[in-house]
């Protein structure tokens, strides 16, 4: 059977597939063109076909934010996984653990001696290394050690632990994807960067191999991407773009356009007993909340959307360009993509009106696994 | 094996069942002492075995705030199940249907013709009625229509349609359960009920049989339930209770008391490199956000919670009164219990520092099934 939108129970999460499509290729086409690697993030999607298909694409592999988003991955086949978060969990290190002794291509990343002894001791067959990557803290504070001599002996330590190899470092800098205007987001970039780049060079002079120096975003991606110490970059939300990117300006204006918005919430008009509003069957479970700013209608002008409650949203008729009925369906896109789809268990990827696929979004339980199971 | 807390891999959502058993037989007793019928909202825990456990201790039945909500429930043997929130889709109307014809408990609220005549046209078969709540907007706008006149014209047309059958009336005002302040929420409450007791009289005067005026909320069950007019309790969140529900105030005191918290997230330090601050691995995915105030910790004083991306949180150290170190373990109060919720798989049931029980949390996939399939 043929499925269209129409089919669809509300609220849902619809992709723009031919949008989704661009996006992929773009950002495949600029690390390509730039010489760089690329490894997006799980963590924005937790979808193994979109994973599949940034790896049809040319990445070299993906980065997880969490042990299941890495065993997800690696049981899909796609091995080459970075997980960014330090842990400091026993039982999910001793996972991690389990994977590289099946998996020569995994990554971790680490920030403080107390890890790296966890991995370590963790590593025990001798049968495969797990690779490891210096967190550096350019400037966010949320994890990583300091750039320089902190981090020529942590990555000291991790080449003198058996079981472990010294890949790199990762420098990702949060607070440098979102500054608002190109030129602004480009010298905090260059200057946190720096600090990255200097930190290589005084491993390398010391003697470590530093293969790989791993950062970037959505939002510096042609920032970082023309650094010449940058051999990877860590990209998320180009595949949906949302409401949060697209208003930190782009390099030609105040709207980043690089990427489109290919993530939409399809809502129904589920009461409309008032002149003023109507209301949505989708709230602050259909929406992440975390940004100041609200969804925004497509196809629709003159209408403001705000929460209404954990299952409703009352959509604002202002001066709206076309009556508004009872059982209408209206799709919205979203203010910040990663928490969205955390909300759902699937996408519905759509060319116009046509569902082309349905793709999984990887299960909230794996997030809760038991330490004592792994 | 017995599992702890200690094997539970963050971050987690842990019930204190003490705590939360409390407040189920503090409820449970209130709505007997008072005459009044209980139906609790499966929308706050998502959790079949919750509602087994307030069907054990006397709820009449449950209220679903979807569909899928309420089929769970019928297919785990609970039937008296209101669906609270008015539909029009076709899809979702037919499926309704399909249970109703199975189950002659099932009930829906509508606030408008056509929700009456969908339904109407779905049921069928002539084998059993839907029985149908006329949903009163008594201030919120968000759903039902307006007391008095309007409201006895959709219960005429209700009781003229041949499958449905009027049981009552449906008042809840979100508004009013969360006024701060026992008298002025008191004041508010009995102001829009006074409304809704009114249209129960119209529509009695008017020779329809009106068995149900179903309202309240955890904010004001103790209002309410004292109502002589009102018959059952619409309440949600005092199984869990939160920070948003304790700010509003108690009958003798400042902080509402009546239900103590008994839903926390359990998180895990995975950096702790700087003085001010420790990061933990609990973010924008594992806290709603819809609140403007943060998770509070439990067990240690002169910290704050901050929301530091999707993946992590920060931990002031204003004046911490313990050393908090890297791999430590902390739990936090949700502001919001049903959103939280929401974001997991599963509870981790516990009574001090032992797991009883691994509740599983209804799929989101159910919320977003096919129109198509019903």
């Amino acid at each position: 059977m043929e499925l269209t939108k129409h089919d669809i129970a509300t609220p849902a999460l619809i992709v723009d597939l031919p949008v989704l499509e661009r996006n992929l290729v773009t950002m495949a086409e600029f690390a390509r063109t730039h010489g760089k690697q690329l490894r997006p993030h799980m963590k924005t999607h937790k979808c193994v076909p979109l994973a599949r298909r940034q790896i049809e694409l040319g990445a070299v592999g993906l980065c997880s934010a969490t042990v299941p988003e890495m065993e997800v991955l690696v049981t899909s086949g796609i091995s080459n996984v970075l997980l960014t978060s330090p842990l400091t969990s026993p039982g999910k290190i001793a996972h991690v653990a389990t994977l590289a002794e099946r998996c020569s291509t995994l990554m971790v990343a680490v920030d403080h001696p107390k890890q790296v002894e966890m991995y370590g001791d963790a590593m025990t067959s001798g049968a495969r290394d797990l690779g490891v990557m210096i967190d550096l803290d350019v400037g966010d504070h949320r994890t990583g050690l300091l750039p320089g001599k902190p981090a020529l002996e942590l990555a000291r330590l991790v080449a003198d632990t058996p079981g472990l190899r010294l890949r790199g470092l990762q420098a990702y800098s949060g607070s440098s994807s979102h500054v608002e205007g190109f030129a602004q987001r480009r010298n905090h970039s260059l200057k946190v960067m720096a600090r990255a780049i200097e930190t290589r060079d005084l491993l390398e002079t010391n003697g470590l191999s530093v293969p790989i120096l791993s950062g970037g975003s959505t939002g510096t991606y042609n920032i970082d991407g023309e650094l010449e110490g940058l051999t990877e970059l860590q990209v998320g939300s180009y595949v949906f773009m949302d409401l949060d990117y697209q208003r930190t300006g782009g390099r030609d204006g105040s709207v980043y356009e690089d990427f489109q918005p290919a993530l939409t919430v399809l809502t129904t008009v589920v009461s409309a007993n008032h002149r003023s509003h109507v209301t949505l069957d989708a709230g602050v479970k259909a929406f992440a909340t975390d940004q100041p700013f609200a969804p925004q209608a497509r196809h629709v002008q003159g209408v403001t959307y705000e929460f209404f409650g954990d299952e409703f949203g009352r959509l604002r008729l202002d001066e709206p360009d076309r009556e508004i009925r009872l059982g209408d369906r209206l799709e919205f896109v979203v203010p910040h993509c990663d928490p969205t789809v955390n909300l759902y268990e699937q996408m519905y990827v759509c060319r116009g009106e046509r569902v082309e696929h349905i793709w999984p979004i990887m299960n909230r339980s794996a997030a809760v696994r038991l330490e004592a199971s792994g």
